[in-house]
């Protein structure tokens, strides 16, 4: 399919309308699209009215988009493009979800740096827009551990994680990827425009909606899927039960995609849903940038290490810490007592004062021993 | 084995030493007894010198702790005892932990309540000392949950989570187990005098430990297995990475019980140990007492019902919902303009519109179209 094909088709269906992928899988994209202006028919296919009307205004429609594009700076890039990442084609794939469905047609970039290569190691990091200031201070962590660690952070710049997220990796110096639910030219929401500049510049804002295409609430829903289909996992920060977040997720788990959640105190409504994903084992439970890594299984990537540092109690023999357990500071206590109190033989409770006397931990007074100082324990 | 046997057998050991349970294993427990006692010699073993120092003293033991659990009220059970909880036998085919093993050869009880009927539907709640005031809520929470939904809370009446669980469980007027890891006749902490008092009034005050018996570092080891053991699950509140209640968890797991554990901010230290058995898959995700509940599997808990309530936005058409996705409250719109934005074909809006202007979502506005009011949107 050419590019201008492609994107002929993007402008008179709903992109990720999943009744367009099923069609184009059943007939050649030609004849579809012949059939959408008006050409010809396609026997057995009922095509939507909405498609319809716009195929008549298909001339129209791509003049219009083309020059807003050149005047917002736009490049449309579709597969075979040397920036088009091809993770992206699991889309065709996989299952729909909420009606949506397939690979981009092609997708309108701000910024020059490639995709492509931005998201060969991606992770994408989206939650709450009302989070709460715990979740703003994971996501700005998460953003930053995981950039710095090579990874580009991809999300959706809108408020709460998802801005959080951007801002951590650019606090890293490291670029970003920003989808929109509306066109890429747009400052979605307003209040991110000089973010939206600042991820343009070492990274791209991208959006498989045409330029000036505004933020409708179906389009938050296929956008998603593009955030889960670029990025090799993705973590949710605090998503209520009913959050759109939670939509991402399943569009990772429905691509095969690593997902996982970072969870916060039960008490917070704003935790619920990942607490219920993680609980439903639909996502791997995280609480870091490397632990993240891990998971993706990044080159380069430490394993975490949960090694526990050896403390000094931990150096002494067996007997040597029962018997510890057994002095007290204020008052001392014969052979015998320590032996009584603490089970072991007389020779070795002797033996293991001597070696806690020897290390200044306990000592003796009058006919019996104190404690002088408690090993440092955990 | 007789009462009296197990006593005498307790005395001179260690309770919980994974020594004995192997040494009963291959012998009769009368000839370990005598060997204990220097009546004789068992071909082949070494039996540790702190068992025979103690065991040359057997009678003098037996004496002086009979008179103090009669001063101090406590009773000492079996197996076979009708209070017996038979659930601690599964200690005797668990591997050991650090060195504890096997089911304990009796209990000291404070309190007349019936040991086993408490424990018939019990629900270990263990956590960090030092909480946090989140993870203090959190216990009381779940300790009130749990015991109202008819579980008993067994606990280790230690400073922190313990505590708070325990209070929990007192606040719903419902009885609870206290685990002690010295003798069931001391207050320890001496801070929880009070409460112990009242826990034994309907709950029951246990250890395996003598009366008078101090509290040993090994001894809150051997002391968790208990706790694991006499319930059908146990949930973690609060546990640093090197915590002793993972310990606890650690045994619940050995013994096929239900482990699970509560999340809390990942930024807090205190859930470290939590969140790393969440992610090793060591213990379920639970967020309240409803879950231990169901993860319990106990009879009459409902199913948390996770159904999310429908919103008005919900019950409106797929068209109607797109359509209202495509108005402005500020700025009216023609049918043409909105049919563009949403995508949608001319009569599908035209209907819509009529459907959102009679629920008073849409109004008519000089030759256009104006948003009154949303839906109710979650």
């Amino acid at each position: 399919m050419t590019s201008h094909d492609r994107l002929a088709l993007s402008l008179v269906t709903e992109p990720g309308d999943a009744r367009l992928r099923d069609l184009l899988r059943a007939h050649d994209h030609e004849r579809v699209l012949l059939a959408i202006t008006g050409g010809t028919r396609l026997a057995g296919v009922r095509l939507p009215e909405a498609w319809l009307e716009r195929g008549r205004q298909l001339d129209g429609l791509i003049d219009q988009t083309l020059t807003a594009a050149e005047a917002t700076g736009l490049r449309w890039i579709t597969p075979g493009h040397k920036h088009w990442p091809r993770q992206l084609d699991d889309l065709d794939h996989a299952l729909p979800l909420q009606g949506t469905a397939g690979a981009p047609l092609g997708l309108w970039v701000r910024g020059s740096a490639d995709l492509a290569e931005l998201c060969r190691k991606a992770a994408a990091i989206v939650g709450a827009r009302d989070c709460t200031t715990y979740g703003a201070e994971c996501a700005s962590e998460l953003g930053s551990d995981v950039a710095d660690a090579g990874w580009t952070v991809v999300s959706g710049a809108a408020y709460g994680i998802d801005v959080c997220a951007h801002r951590g990796a650019l606090a890293m110096s490291k670029p970003t990827v920003a989808v929109l639910a509306c066109g890429a030219d747009i400052d979605y929401p307003r209040a991110h425009a000089a973010l939206l500049g600042r991820i343009a510049e070492d990274g791209v804002v991208v959006s498989e909606q045409a330029p000036s295409a505004g933020p409708m609430k179906r389009r938050f829903l296929s956008r998603n899927r593009i955030i889960a289909a670029l990025s090799a996992g993705t973590v949710v920060i605090e998503a209520a039960l009913r959050s759109g977040s939670l939509n991402t997720l399943n569009w990772a788990d429905q691509l095969g995609r690593v997902t996982m959640g970072v969870p916060g105190p039960v008490t917070s409504q704003a935790s619920g849903g990942v607490h219920a994903a993680l609980r439903d084992g639909k996502a791997i439970l995280v609480t870091s940038g490397s632990h993240v890594v891990e998971e993706l299984g990044g080159l380069g990537s430490e394993p975490v290490s949960l090694e526990i540092v050896k403390t000094e109690f931990d150096r002494l023999s067996s007997a040597a810490r029962v018997t510890l357990d057994g002095l007290d500071w204020r008052q001392n206590r014969s052979l015998l007592e320590i032996t009584a109190a603490v089970r072991l033989g007389a020779d070795e409770v002797r033996e293991a004062l001597a070696l806690l006397e020897r290390q200044g931990l306990a000592g003796r007074s009058g006919a019996g021993w104190v404690l002088i100082r408690r090993a440092d324990t955990a």
